[in-house]
Formats: structure tokens, C-alpha cells, sequence
């Protein structure tokens, strides 16, 4: 599987937004990018802020980008925060780098895709995340 | 209803997903912007090119800024080709005025949202996206 | 007086939303920009579309910023539509070239700032601008 | 009440202008948008410079796209300086982290728009468009 099918995408985020009322999270929004980091689905839930889009796209465009997930990229950007500045001045500002951009793999290790989940803490979007992909039968780098 | 639901959006993009597998079209992506425009839910069929968020997203953001659909878009950038460019130009380049840009209507007339719809003919596009509002039980102004 | 009041600003505008009452128009939006092209004074009617303040600040912000209002950009863009097209590069994409772009100016025909109006045809818009700003006890050039 | 009416927002804008004279605040500029983040209404008091528009939007902006007012934003931005540069590489730019932001509720706790407030410190501007929220029968978070 080189890259992510609309099918797994869409069991991704219903796993997602599934474990975020689990987690009693506030709304959720995801989306899902391929491998060239661009969108391939995206959801948000009755009541989350109207630029939930642009937030949960930047987790996962820069994951995907650099192939380095949102916790990677947050303490990079701990250390270095010029480092991501100008990352996001050589990505035209897409990146928020942050937990809840997540690197989704298949079996043998391959990066088919990406996942960004935004709406509760880093922290718990990141915690959706991987539960969301994990039970889609894929493998997640948070 | 003021604001599309998440509920009614899914069901406008699968109904229109369907309506395109019946016509034997293309791999389509649609998206479902809010009554501001911004992205509430977005699929992209697989086979779909890359770059088809975009050009969903541009049909659907003139209509619901504009308050004017695709259709008539087009015919205003037949007749004035400049004015077109301008209003783009005032919308940051996210204007695409073709067919396939559909307002989403209550039963009662207000706009609750719009759908952008690319992969096929633009009128093939159109026809897919009204054929799906309206499976949801919506009005659409294509 | 250089530069236009808020007080005559608000006249304005409320002049021309009576107008537009009058002539039974679409809802408007109308935008009063100083003789800098900076936004003094803005009011959507209920019901527009959301995205006309881009339309109304375009029509208003090339008539100051060209000292030459909607009806002459209009009749430029149609004869040299690439000039306009330039200018608005030139501008950053600020210029809508119709109608509805009118000059302020006092008794003295000093330019004192632009009224910019859209949501009915552009000769409509055109037309209730002069209105509210012969009301407001100034000069107007369409 | 889904969506801000042009009355309220009139209402608010009086009511914050009335208290910033009462507090011999500095000429201030007021921007009510609407629950898309686009522009309802707009006034800047005589005095005040020119490019207040962009920082009274940009306090609105960020705080009805994230659905956080400019004191969490700012209480975000002390603690992760990148994570809100990084959002406002998201939003073009358009977000203004520090308070004078402010969301504007129904009785039912319903989001129905937002107020940004330019002028004088941070903190008055919040003052100000509490009140005049309030007095406008509406609930604010500042």
C-alpha cells in the first residue's frame, strides 16, 4: 500500500472522532493527507470554532513535509524555535508543530499518509489520533 | 438549521460520490464549506489528482462568499472577465468560476452552506453535487 | 476639511441603506475609506453574503488610491483589460473596477475620502451611493 | 439568534465608543464580525491612525476562527511563542494574540460573532467591548 485509500481514510477519522467522545474530548476536527501532503479527507464535528481546518492541516502537512511527527516537531521548535520558523517560511506557513500531527505507516514501516486532529489539548488530540489509526489496522508515529 | 450539520454533510458528499459511480464519472473530490466558508467536511475519491482540494474548495468558496453559484459565476466572468479576476484578486486567488460550485439551501431558502465538486466535466460536476444535496433532503442552487 | 468625519462617514452610510430600502434592492454593504484608502467606517445588511466587505473596500480603494472612480476603471478595464489587471498588481489585489467605487469630496471638490457599495447591479450600487452622499451634504463623483 | 444582526452590532459598536469616552480612552476602532470571521460592522472614532482596522480585525479574527478570546490567545502565545506564530502562518497572517478580542455570546452560551477593539492598552479595550457587548443585551468572553 503506497499510499492511503479513501476507505481507510474515513475509518481514521470515525476511530478518531469514536475515541475523542470516549475521551469526552471538546469537538474534534481531522484530516487525513497522502503521502505528497495533500488532503485526502477531513471532518469537523457540531460545534468546533470555524478555522479548525488550517490548525488540523498544519499537524499534519508538517508532518508529513518533514517526516518528523508533531512531538518531534514541538521539541525541535523548544530548542530551536527559529529552526521552525523558518521551516513555515519555506512551507508558505502551513506548519503547526505541535501534538496531533501524526505520521500514519502501514505494516512494514512505509509513511502512507498523515493524520492532524485539533479541537481538545495537544496531548489528547495526539492520544485520538493514534487510537484512531491504530484501529483503522495502520500504525501511527505521534 | 442554520449550519450545516456533520451528519448532513456526509450524507451530501456519499450521496454525490454515489451519483458520480451511476454516471460513470471521473474520480471526484467534494467538499462542504460552512455559511463562511470554511471547510466542514472533504472527500477525495481515489484515482482523484493531488491538487483536487483546491479547485473543490475554490467552486464552493466564491458561491457561499458571493452568494452567487457556479452557473452564474461563469456567466459573469464571460461577460466580464475583469471583474471575475478582481474578485479573486479581493479573495486571495480562492475563487473558481465554474460549474460544480453549488449553493446548499434549507427548506426555507437560507444558504446553510456550499459544496464545490471537481474531477469531472464541469457541468457533469454540477449535476453529481445537486443530485447529492438533494438525496439529503436539501435545495441546492447550482 | 481634509478628511472625512465619522460622523458624516455614518450619514453616509445610512443614507445609502435608506436609499437601497427605497429602490427595493438586494441588501447592501457600504464601506467608507479615508482619502488614505484605510477603512473608516463599514456596515453589512442582514442577509448579504458574507464575503462583500472584500467586494465593497475593492470598489472603494481603487477610486481613492487612482483618484478615478468605478465607472471610469470600469470603462479602462474594458478597453485595456490588462492595464487593470497591472494595477491591480500593483495594488496587491485590492481593485474591483465597477461601479459602485465613488470619490467623496467637499464643496471645494476636494477628495476627502471613497464610498465603496455592492450587492444589487452595479449601476444600482452606484446609484444609491450617490444618494446617501448628496444627503450627507457632500459631493460625489461615480 | 444564530447570527449577529447589523442592529446588535450597531448596538455594540455605540456601546463600546460611549464607554471608551466615559473612560477618556484614547479614539478607539471597533470591528464586530460574524460567526465566519467575516466583517459585519466597523468604526474608527476621528483621531485614531489610520491602520487600526487590521489590528481590530485581527483581535476579532483569531478569537471566532480558534474560538478563544485575545487572553487565552495571549496566555497561548506567552507560553509557546511558535505555536501561535505558526497559527497565524495558518490564517494569513490575520491573527492579533493579545486582548481587546473578544467573544460575543447569546443567552444560550451560543457563539454569535466577535469584537476586536483598537486604541488604547490591551487591557482598556477589553474593558470597553465587555460593555459594550453587555449593554447590548449579549454575553462576553474576553
Amino acid at each position: 500500500m503506497a499510499e492511503i485509500s479513501l476507505r481507510k481514510a474515513r475509518m481514521i477519522i470515525r476511530g478518531i472522532l469514536a475515541k475523542g467522545r470516549e475521551m469526552e474530548l471538546k469537538p474534534l476536527s481531522v484530516v487525513v493527507l497522502d503521502t505528497g501532503g495533500h488532503v485526502k479527507a477531513f471532518e469537523r464535528e457540531d460545534g468546533a470554532a470555524p478555522g479548525r481546518f488550517a490548525i488540523a492541516q498544519g499537524k499534519a502537512y508538517g508532518s508529513v513535509m518533514l517526516g518528523m511527527a508533531g512531538k518531534a516537531q514541538m521539541a525541535r521548535a523548544e530548542q530551536q524555535a527559529y529552526f521552525m520558523a523558518a521551516v513555515n517560511g519555506a512551507y508558505g506557513g502551513q506548519v503547526i508543530p505541535v501534538p496531533g500531527g501524526v505520521l500514519v505507516k502501514d505494516k512494514r514501516g512505509n509513511i502512507v499518509g498523515a493524520v492532524g486532529v485539533t479541537g481538545d489539548t495537544s496531548d489528547n488530540d495526539a492520544e485520538a489520533a493514534v487510537a484512531g489509526i491504530t484501529a483503522a489496522g495502520l500504525e501511527a508515529e505521534a
